[in-house]
């Protein structure tokens, strides 16, 4: 089957938010009638006008009709049991959905050898793009995305060594808000519990947080930065243990994530230590349910939804010819302050 | 290309577990040098012993590259961000990659239409057999699989109309638990916040709070039995804001699932009724994170990574053509009582 000749480029979702001036994610909710309360009606009206501008055509069925495509597109995800990753599938799906795409979900349970052979169970016909939310350093997953041509976008990460299609929170300024928060408390020694250094995002969080911690003037003991074998609740407290069985010196803990923040309720419970009388701790993602713990944990807040979102409207236009190959988009975060942080005793 | 003709069926993983007496997910973890330690070394010896006695060879590739296989199962769920799913999954995925299988996730977000086009994404050549997670009863997924003649395994349901294959908990003793729980905690008014009643599940543990209070001899008021919208936290909040604002009489809440639970927590606090001072509190399903709820959450567990084990194990012997057409599993559930549940005042 041969492919029909080049056609003048239909405008794209993208399009329609930059000349509106807004976020993909937003004008995809603006011109979606069962979405569009969610957005302010002044920002409707600047999106409706311009998608009527540029002939905007949501529904690309007809003209994808000529070409081979399987309308799915696969995601992999690290951890499906991180409700992190929840909020990002359900970002993706709202806006794959709008188009038609079917989305497949490959959890690889931060295995290299599991992405791999999902990799391959997904490849050819199957899926006409990927969504990677998974961040190991040392898979091989993207040098075979660019070898095979699949169209693909990171969320959530970003290649450390090669130039691709990515969306990301603003990790280094959620780290430094974290500090920021715990200084103006008065904190000054803070231990920091970093996730797996084999992972981008447990580089880039680290990073952050000495350079946050250089910036206060605060000089961390090696000893109170800890590595955790994982991003998971158990790592979280095997990693917690190792400091209080050293004797914990610092007032408050940072971890790398909320899964790690969990794992360390329970040792400081264990150790009779109170949180956050005696230590405070921060996560990072604000995931689902971290506000009913006890005590609610203060965290920092990634746009999940949104990076799904944004990374599924970016995909689409990758795989309609209409994005570049390379391009970071880098969305915002906030401190969400709860009940798990205290001026130091 | 042509299929083999018939050859001497070899021994499957069932057949070994039912030779040690064992449930196959056990037998799965003994046979298995990485999951061992887990199980009891007694059992070890046992399993060990019938695989040998029946010739069992764990990898099926060599056999299986006669024939057409994708050796890939698709997985449906019907809401990702509900971290039940989350268990179950890594027990499908545990077992089936034993074996080399792949597994791709479709999350329906509770929609039958999702789920039409997700079957229809992923039927064909794509997937060798389906594990379905979603409830909805007027969902006609059962009657295409059963056309298209796809094995497939029901999880966490019973098809009310078809005999299928299905791993379930014993969901009405989970609920007669509960019940049985607050009676002899001195509470005789019993509210409770029904899932949806489209949903087998939702219908399922209705019947049996229904016929629990009759055993105990109390007579729920109809508007405190409330049906919930959706399996969902907000769903949960409103069912519970209803029942708070026409004033609450009982004393006690027995929720549909755990999501519905949580949706609770957040009303009663608005209501200022202190939960479990003035009212208590069950869920279903002992989701991760309840166990940090401020109060903790008295929930009936479910096996959830058993029932993925156990459902995977049979539909890898369906795919095999060594398990029948039609045959449920009943794992048993248990009461997990924490702080939520007090006497009533």
């Amino acid at each position: 089957m041969t492919q029909p000749g080049p056609v003048p480029k239909p405008p794209t979702l993208r399009d329609v938010a930059q000349r509106a001036g807004v976020h993909s994610g937003t004008a995809s909710r603006a011109l979606n009638p069962r979405t569009r309360s969610m957005v302010n009606s002044d920002t409707v009206k600047r999106v409706l006008r311009a998608a009527a501008a540029l002939g905007y055509e949501p529904n690309p069925i007809a003209r994808s009709l000529r070409t081979n495509k399987t309308h799915t597109v696969g995601m992999f995800i690290p951890d499906v049991s991180n409700p992190l990753f929840s909020s990002m599938v359900r970002g993706v799906e709202r806006v794959l959905s709008e188009q038609d795409y079917a989305l497949l979900l490959a959890d690889t349970d931060n295995s290299v050898e599991r992405e791999s052979s999902l990799y391959t169970a997904l490849r050819g016909r199957q899926v006409d793009g990927l969504v990677i939310a998974t961040a190991q350093r040392d898979s091989p997953l993207i040098d075979r995305m660019l070898t095979d041509q699949v169209p693909f976008v990171l969320v959530n990460r970003v290649s450390l060594e090669h130039s691709t299609l990515a969306v990301t929170g603003d990790e280094a300024s959620g780290v430094r808000q974290a500090v920021a928060h715990l200084a103006g408390l008065g904190h000054t020694r803070i231990a920091y519990l970093a996730g797996p250094q084999r992972t981008s995002t447990g580089v880039v969080r680290l990073a952050a947080f000495r350079q946050s911690m250089l910036e206060h003037g605060f000089t961390p003991l090696p000893e109170e930065i800890v590595e955790c074998a994982s991003w998971s609740e158990e790592a979280g407290s095997e990693a917690m243990a190792r400091l209080c069985a050293a004797g914990l010196a610092a007032t408050a803990v940072v971890a790398g994530n909320d899964m790690i923040a969990a794992g360390c309720y329970d040792v400081l419970r264990e150790f009779g230590i109170g949180c956050p009388d005696d230590v405070s701790v921060i996560g990072f993602n604000d995931m689902p349910f971290v506000d009913k713990f006890s005590p609610p944990l203060t965290t920092v807040r990634l746009p999940n939804r949104e990076l799904g979102e944004e990374g599924a409207a970016l995909l689409l236009d990758r795989m309609a010819g209409q994005a570049p190959i390379a391009k970071t988009i880098v969305l915002p975060v906030s401190l969400v302050v709860r009940g798990s942080t205290a001026p130091p005793r």
